[in-house]
């Protein structure tokens, strides 16, 4: 059973409102000197070897299906 | 300027019906042999060193606040 990760954030030129209110908070808390942005990260087990083919199935179905890339940047990390 | 990330997952004994969500769509897409967790990941900035104390804190904040460790397990990559 191997896994692939895929990250998906927010582009640096999108708002980002859910990291905003995390900035904020955490400033109200008194943890200064943090600026966070807010992302999706999804673990896929995969039932066969992770081949260079896999890797680009899910490369694919990431840019079409679990990253909206008009607004999202996303990497697929093995 | 440094980064430190926060992973937060379901635990694995937690129901992801996200995770559920999307392995289900990829099988109907033809994607079959991947199974999908989502969580969430926190990118953030800090600008001082990341030093030991620094991470303190961001463990800290990240188990009080990023995670609901209930039902979540997080790491901090620096």
């Amino acid at each position: 059973m191997a896994r692939v990760v895929v990250n998906v954030m927010p582009k640096p030129e999108i708002l980002d409102p859910q990291g905003k209110a995390v900035t904020g908070a955490l400033k109200r808390m008194g943890h200064t000197g943090f600026s966070v942005r807010q992302g999706k990260r999804f673990e896929i087990e995969v039932d066969k070897d992770v081949t260079d083919e896999v890797l680009d199935e899910v490369r694919q179905f990431a840019e079409s299906f679990l990253a909206n890339t008009v607004i999202e940047n996303f990497e697929v990390v093995s």
